[in-house]
């Protein structure tokens, strides 16, 4: 049996031929082209005369190791709420972001930092790159438990390179704001993720449905990933933004934002329960709806007050989506949706592009002065009316959606290529064919089984 | 009696109510009074020529990010030491401090940044948000496990109020200094809490004896929040003083009392233990009381010696508590503390407004330079002598007593309203009551009260 | 048997002692020596007119921060993977740690900034005392589970000092480059502790065999340890160089370079399992050594591409070791290594000093401008030829080696005093004989016990 799971999987021969080959190109692509910038070059730093305080490195890296926490402790533990997936999550998510940080390293460099042949790169690019892997792990979630890492290596490597086509478009040639990323991280990896989890449809997975849920201390961790993703949230949109006024400001509406979608989500998630009691379910995911909805509409002037209500809005409807839209999803549009990430990161990204894009239509310089140069500089510019960059924003959702539909689903026939080992149905949600699993789980896992057999025979 | 329970715990309809009229009211308030300041507002801040460095952003915000970690990891994961606990210590807390810090912006805006009939808010009003917060989280210590949710929006409600008003006559009226807040967060936070539980007391709380305890893995849960609190407590004290050597030096004194704080603590916890065991609950909660005890001297001319000191006395006067204070205060005081705040926050925080005063008393000019403009205005200004700057500090413990005192009482009286249902004493530090709790969980307490049951009667 | 185990433990009456006259020499040779510097002292940073923006505080307290929370969070939750020593693990540490950060401000501060008989401190040499830690807690993690808190006490008092006396050899005296610690951390701490290792060898350990493992959720406790390790060791390695372009490269370096330790560990964990299954003692341990392999070159001009081949070289490195040399140095070489330090720090710190020797070698004017003065001083000022450079180099990861294992093989003799009592063969890895320990857990225990002892029958 050892042998067959083995064979099954795809982790003896596949996945460390993947890692090494990946990585080889990885290497051989930074040594032809990746250079460090002229923040990070000695050389170069030390030709101009600026004071050391004025490298970028004292601007952003703070925000720089929130945003890193976030991708590796906060989406890694907000997924080991599966009580017998917690290797998985953890060990999977710091695969595909190893991977994508480099990988997308290259890509956004070709599309934005790239000079005379050459990648330059720093604290920004730093940034970047882990906002692309963000967007992995967001389709990692709607597919947890049910692809292998092979499977999920070859997704992320088709999917980093998408986000940077995607945002290239959406940024470089449409001049869309979107600073936080509702759009290019948050519906882009959501609905990359979800057609493809409707490409990957497993008719069998109720064989697996008795190791969907959590256990009391599985839901213990995941709350580790929550609130580490909840508090961090302002770092994460104001990472890019404009310095000064602009960093402050992006953080300022995301922490109101975040706190108003946490009332509305304890608020709906007892009142929608039938024994009126909170469901961990909502409180570890759709509390976070308020740094999703404020991605694009952040850094603009936004006022405290739009930003309380935008996050109330973003909690209730994710809530909702929970509780009513998953099912559904699953019954009706064949997408097993593991994560729910259409409720946290699909309708509330949607939802921050569109008010991104009425704030941006409701831009005057009078609201922001002569800041108006680094949030719209292209209506500052007066090559732009307000009106029109609402245009632009709102046709900058439509390309994302499309992309991501297309990556999924492309990505989706990718992976079902035979010689590709996905999990049985009866093997989703599962350490153990993957991991070394210390025996006493194993011997929990005979009891569940067991106690799990008689029940639904009952 | 799923539908009884739902009853009883007043989530069904209280709890969305509460949460709904409470963000309402927020979001209205926002949009009448709350804007942007000069270094949120774009058009403001590009008015006046500063270069985007002298943004306060980049002297408070990673300062404020680790008191935004302490406040919900750190309280949160603190107080998961309860075997059945768990979902609610994390998820009330993170409810909580999810309306705390919105309702505590409008409180302390009225008192402290209200200018032209509006409140201007940046980075400090979200540190000082944050710090409003601790308090209510502290009170939320002393009666964990025995109040509803709904209980303890109520209480915050009222407690955010008089925290503000408080602070307002200490900082404001009094000229007292108080920057990481010994009296104004810490033991305004424990006496509110500690009176509150008085008059919430339970004669019959043995009846939840056996769920008072900890697991083996929630005292390791507890420890994220412990070493968490540890870390970034330099970065509390330091977070509101001046810039430059202020916050430097705040950070300094506070990291070497934590260092004394613990080795006392390890050393008492052996020394006082009959099997000569060291206690997790000592390691958890005292080791922090250098914290605590800098809170006002910490951005004064203390010395590392005296920092040193403090921790040590702090680390040591913790731990007696808990040894034979807490028992005696349920005993003869009636006052139920579930976490022990009047060791952690209440002694140690009495101590360090009594060390602030001392502090302050021995300040003078030659010591403090040019920097006694920036620590002791008043005195720098020749209004005060040193002396009497001593005597404003105890005069501020001694409001801070009375009125933490009063709203303890008048709070716990309101917590009282038979229209609040509260858990039954049986039900105390109980999941289940107000969570959907994994099924492997229910089986387990089964068989925990089982084996309970037996005990007791044995 | 209570009374019995607090004897041999000597948790009644060493340790306390131990704490409190450690403390309190601390506390006197603070008051005598230990002074706020000219960056945290009051009046003299009022004297200069600087800006406070140019207070050290800003360039350097955000990264610390991240530092202190690889010590505390990161070292100690890596160590709680064992099943039954978690308390023991966090607890230790967590006491290792607050002791010699205090220690090691004298000891360092009498080395490295004594001047007119005071040591004068801030956040710099806060930053150094946190390094030292490291190199204690590397060591702790050789013995783990076979010593007693008097011993690593003790250990703790002897390492630091010598850490100093090497630390002021390399740094000082032979003017050696070796910012992140390859060499005086982690060659340091891991050979100090396997030589400690070896002196304290136990032939009768399989006693506790049964405990060495971990289980489920000890895997998941350490894995918040590792991924914090991961994502701060940036801001580690960067924290001490030079401001500017300095910390920004070699927090970009060791980034990228934990990104390829990582595929390469995933890649040999799988290809090395005879079941094709991942090992979480990799994951948790070989992923990290990225990190180590930088320390030394980080801040050169190792270039992106240089980052990405030293750490895939030390991801497999480490893996190795795991899987074919930690079994023979204990069959063989009589060395037991709990957490295999050997391969995390040992191996890959060796390798980062040859790598910094010969990045050192190639150190030309032209690659680093008129940088070359921050990194290459003695260079720069044409004391020394870049070979000389790379000579010293090498000469230091000498004498670090022979300072190592010199303290390690005297700390181990001086742990083998016959007064100071350690855990018996059969009681290795136990939480039990050092803390109240949770009813539910004992029971478990016996459970274990039982089961195991029909095994080992068998």
């Amino acid at each position: 049996m050892a042998r067959n799971s083995s064979h099954a999987t795809g982790l003896r021969v596949q996945l460390p031929l993947l890692c090494f080959v990946f990585q080889a190109a990885i290497v051989i692509l930074f040594s032809f082209f990746v250079r460090y910038n002229h923040e990070t070059d000695s050389s170069l730093w030390h030709q101009s005369n600026h004071s050391d305080m004025e490298n970028d490195f004292y601007f952003r890296y703070p925000s720089f190791q929130d945003v890193h926490t976030m991708i590796f402790i906060g989406f890694g533990f907000l997924m080991t709420f599966l009580q017998r997936y917690g290797f998985s999550s953890i060990g999977f998510n710091f695969l595909l972001s190893a991977f994508s940080l480099q990988w997308s390293t290259l890509v956004q460099g070709f599309f934005h930092s790239f000079h005379g042949g050459k990648i330059y790169i720093g604290v920004e690019s730093m940034i970047n790159a882990d906002f692309c892997t963000g967007a992995v792990l967001i389709s990692f979630g709607a597919v947890l438990g049910k692809t292998s890492p092979v499977q999920l290596l070859l997704m992320s490597l088709l999917e980093v390179t998408l986000f940077g086509v995607n945002e290239f478009i959406l940024l470089s040639l449409l001049g869309v704001k979107d600073a936080g990323g509702s759009m290019t991280i948050h519906t882009f990896g959501a609905y990359f993720g979800l057609v493809l989890s409707r490409v990957l449809y497993r008719s069998h997975l109720d064989k697996s449905k008795h190791r969907e849920g959590s256990v009391y201390h599985s839901d213990l961790f995941a709350m580790i990933g929550t609130i580490f993703l909840w508090i961090f949230w302002p770092s994460f949109n104001s990472a890019p933004t404009n310095t000064g006024d602009g960093q402050h400001r992006t953080a300022l509406n995301t922490y109101y934002s975040l706190g108003a979608s946490t009332l509305s989500t304890f608020a709906l998630s007892a009142l929608l329960s039938r024994e009126g009691k909170l469901d961990m379910v909502h409180i570890q995911n759709a509390a976070l709806a308020g740094g999703v909805v404020v991605g694009t509409s952040g850094e603009m002037m936004i006022t405290p007050f739009g930003a309380l209500m935008a996050g109330f809005l973003a909690g209730t409807i994710s809530t909702l989506g929970y509780k009513f839209l998953t099912p559904i999803l699953e019954s009706k549009f064949k997408v097993q949706d593991t994560c729910g990430v259409h409720n946290l990161h699909g309708m509330p990204g949607v939802l921050g592009a569109l008010l991104g894009a009425l704030v941006a239509g409701l831009a005057t310089h009078q609201t922001y002065g002569d800041g108006l140069k680094s949030v719209f500089p292209l209506i500052a510019e007066g090559h732009r009316s307000a009106t029109s960059q609402a245009v632009y924003q709102l046709f900058g959702l439509f390309v994302t959606l499309v992309l991501a539909s297309l990556g999924g689903g492309i990505g989706g026939l990718l992976l079902r290529l035979p010689c590709l080992s996905s999990p049985p149905d009866s093997q989703c949600y599962e350490d153990q064919i993957y991991w070394e699993v210390p025996l006493e789980h194993e011997d929990e896992v005979q009891g569940h089984l067991r106690s799990e057999d008689t029940e639904t025979q009952a």
